[in-house]
């Protein structure tokens, strides 16, 4: 070991993140202590990037090894190709984890007995590094997701480092939240008192693997990576097959952070995949993984729940989004809202909505009555204005993930009448990128066959505008929605204190995440870190919500010894 | 509605109660509000009971119908037989639970709505006026579960209301860790900033059922109970079918209080079965059932956990609890302290050690050397000389509990060469009790087939005396039984650092709850509530640990409704 890293030096520089981190969980005020603005770093920043020198450092990555200094790599694997159009032309260690699972666990023990305030103190120098190469980390998660620049920036980075804090604050205030020593004295009367002198630890698990996703892979990746490690357990990264290069640099970092810290780098490794070969499924059941985080499918995600009966499972699943259209006072606002919620990243967020429920009979609003038909040519009108201007349109749009979401695209004219057709943008720096706004197709929700079309998920830039008998009518199907299909968001908007206590209800009986009446700048797809909880864990969408402390609790055990004293 | 206990009232007589509760989870110093000595009860309390009125009372209820007024019943049953002898007589409403559970699901909102202090208030009202009758408690746990009296007391009356308070403190705390509401304003440079009001809302999941036993009715059935109420699910209770009694007691208690305090008492309810009907089976994988407690056998608890998938499940098993004898400087204290964790209620505790792992070539004590033999001869000596008495063997061993731990005692003495065999001894008041002193058994560890018997669970007053070739070898064992078979409980006794390290690593690595050198008046099978950790969640024993915060903190969801400001 070199000489590295003290938790004196750690306490120094994190203490007062880590002291505002345990405030804010409980205040749920406004906090980060990241920068959303790409100007704010550079090389003021110990190891701090600027924009030119994050682009050098992304561009030095491509075409060659991405070297990790693993235990038990048996060759080398990677075929990332960006949305963009580049194929990245990176290739990273593939395990042998016969020999890297071992490794791992033989590194836990130091891990386990350094404390819960230490591996906190760790964690947190490993996110700041980690933002100091937010702009290389930007690029690395344009270029794997698709996102345009500026949200690969935000939303894979700060926003990303945030979520991690978060869990890094949770884990920390779960394992401290009794003292590690007891005096137990209990009175007998006039005889002597009985005394147990007594030691409690937090333990790990075991393994932790975090499954990533292709659409934010730090964003949803960092949550249960840090309350794993944070918790004592060495965490296995599986990234996505076409999003490894954010979590490659992530784990980089926090090889060198643990090993500069004293500990063995061991305790984060990474499991990149061939082709096809599917090494999620198997190490899912593995005797030496007890804890798994995973964000995708419906179908994989309940696999993971009924299988991997061995491990703390923790799912954030497909859904259906649903916003309640009943009145506004602000029309303007409401259209201008909606329209970039559905526009953000082409829809690709598993908070974007999907259904939006009008009346029939059409709503009230501050600029008079307005029919269902004028609502749904008011939205695509917003959004096509929204979009109009390509430069705008790329920036907020980013690039389709994958061919799936473009054939969904056109798919859906098919569905129903089409109130606004999706359009090809072209992309000037990237011809290769498929870039395409949102469709929004009209359905009548008595329609039998239109439940077919947005009763089910439909990832992508689509949405459906279901006409409905009432509000009350919308209500009830949102309510089934949330049951059977699960939500990680709802949005309404409404002038009336009736339906605005119907629509709660629903949400808290159906447990979904309610925003109500969004206008400004605050987008329904958009959660903060430490203030708002993403998903709710009490529907089909996720079984667990960032960050709570059930997030955290189960990830470590408390194992007591006590002697007579 | 009555006027009723008002929030005021309940605050005024238990805010105290719940603050230091939160803080003695907190030190984990020795506390309790429930005085163990039968003295302390009676009219001084409001409704209390001393000795005379609590044996009166439970002599009323005494062949008849025990009535609820519950929703639903739709006939009436019961078979009591106390281990003592005697048919109890009493019969239990039987559910309907299409009317049943229709009502409990009905009683949720006002109950989620009162908020988690409302709901700790009630809880602690119930858990005092449960207090004020343990006399009559005691004669029913005595009387189903076979407890002696004094035991069925303490551990069915002020231990088991400990634990539901500790549930109680440990629920609040989760719910109650974040702010209720929070402005959040997020500053935008130059322009306004962004504004959102939140409000988060502690919901329930849904009805919680708990699955009681039969040996500790109250005390294992009481944390979950608690614990799923205070974070606002209604509680059906299903109690092992020769242990209804108890738990009937407190569903009626809960449901006087919920009704003054002007809830539904159908918040709580019972779920007696018909002989063979088998309802825990169906009733867990009901739709309506989101929240599972469950103390009982491995195999109907892991089909629970691989099941249920629509609940929390929460599990107590079985599991082969170990003491490793490697050497002592209190050979008089460790024999007397052992003697009677063996005998207390005839072993039929979850937390009964059934291994003794003793060095073939003997320990070292402040007695001087003991070979193995001299070991287990004295501690079979201690043993006979504990239970000598009959009178004090009686008050100590209780009754046999049923047919089939008669049969493993007397199956015992085949399996391999008896050290102290079982003795049955009369009790004068009750003589059809089956009371059975200890046996133990001596085994060679290195033998394969003696692994058939000391390798699984033996429930009930059997010991095995395992002669092994070293402590580290003991330690191997235990190892590898903690990890393959779980264990509730460690024991250890040695004089020696390198010992003692080598058995708490072990622990810590498996996961499971050690105690180290008692000689005194603290056992190895005992915990107390607020300050020990009854099992560790972490092995195969049990899924949970009474009583963490990952035993609270995902029986409720937060639900966010956020608004534009």
């Amino acid at each position: 070991m070199t000489a590295g890293l003290t938790i004196d030096q750690l306490a120094e520089k994190h203490s007062a993140t880590l002291d505002t981190a345990l405030d804010v969980i409980r205040t749920r005020a406004y906090w980060s202590p990241h920068p959303e603005h790409p100007k704010a770093y550079g090389p003021d920043q110990d190891g701090g990037l600027d924009a030119a020198a994050g682009q050098a450092a992304f561009d030095a990555l491509r075409d060659r090894r991405f070297e990790l200094d693993q235990p038990g790599t048996d060759g080398w694997t990677g075929s990332e190709v960006s949305p963009y159009g580049p194929r990245l032309g990176i290739e990273y260690p593939h395990a042998d984890l016969s020999v890297l699972l071992p490794a791992m666990r033989s590194a836990m023990r130091p891990w386990r007995d350094a404390g819960p305030r230490h591996r906190a103190l760790v964690c947190l120098e490993i996110l700041k590094r980690i933002s100091a190469r937010t702009h290389e980390m930007a690029h690395a998660v344009m270029h794997t997701s698709g996102q345009a620049f500026m949200m690969a920036f935000q939303a894979g980075g700060p926003h990303a480092q945030d979520r991690g804090l978060e869990a890094v604050a949770y884990a920390y205030a779960a394992q401290a939240e009794a003292e590690r020593t007891a005096e137990w004295v209990k009175p007998q009367g006039k005889r002597d008192p009985l005394k147990l002198a007594k030691e409690f630890t937090a333990v790990p698990r075991g393994i932790a693997l975090v499954i990533g996703c292709n659409t934010f892979p730090t964003w949803n990746g960092y949550p249960g990576l840090f309350a794993s490690l944070a918790t004592g357990n060495p965490v296995l990264v599986k990234p996505h097959p076409r999003a490894v290069l954010p979590l490659a640099l992530t784990v980089r970092v926090a090889r060198e952070v643990l090993r500069e810290a004293g500990f063995s780098p061991d305790l984060v490794a990474l499991a990149a995949e061939r082709d096809g070969e599917g090494i999620a499924k198997s190490l899912a059941v593995h005797p030496d993984v007890r804890i798994i985080d995973y964000t995708g499918s419906t179908a994989f995600g309940d696999w993971l729940e009924t299988n991997a009966r061995q491990a703390q499972v923790f799912t954030e699943k497909a859904g259906v989004n649903t916003v309640v259209l009943d009145s506004t006072d602000d029309y303007k606002g409401m259209l201008s809202n909606l329209a970039f919620s559905l526009s953000l990243y082409s829809g690709q967020m598993c908070t974007t909505p999907q259904n939006l429920l009008i009346p029939r009979g059409g709503i009230g609003t501050d600029a008079g009555h307005k029919t269902y038909d004028e609502v749904v040519a008011d939205l695509a009108e917003a959004v096509g204005k929204l979009l109009g201007d390509d430069a705008r349109a790329n920036a907020l749009l980013g690039a389709i993930v994958n061919d799936q979401v473009k054939e969904r695209i056109e798919a859906a004219g098919r569905l129903g009448e089409v109130a606004l057709a999706s359009r090809a943008v072209a992309n000037p720096d990237f011809p290769d990128a498929t870039v395409r706004t949102p469709v929004i197709v009209k359905l009548d929700g008595a329609k039998p066959d239109a439940e077919a079309a947005y009763f089910s998920e439909c990832f992508g830039p689509v949405s459906f505008a279901v006409a409905v008998d009432s509000t009350a009518e919308a209500v009830e199907l949102l309510r089934r929605t949330v049951r059977e299909k699960g939500a990680m968001t709802v949005g309404a908007y409404t002038a009336s204190a009736e339906a605005e206590r119907l629509i709660e209800e629903a949400c808290l009986e159906e447990c979904a995440q309610l925003s109500l009446n969004l206008t400004g700048g605050v987008y329904v797809n958009q959660t903060a870190a430490f203030s708002d909880y993403h998903g709710s864990g009490g529907n089909p969408a996720a079984n667990a919500a960032l960050c709570d402390a059930a997030f955290v609790a189960s990830r470590f055990r408390t194992v007591e010894v006590r002697r007579q004293a």
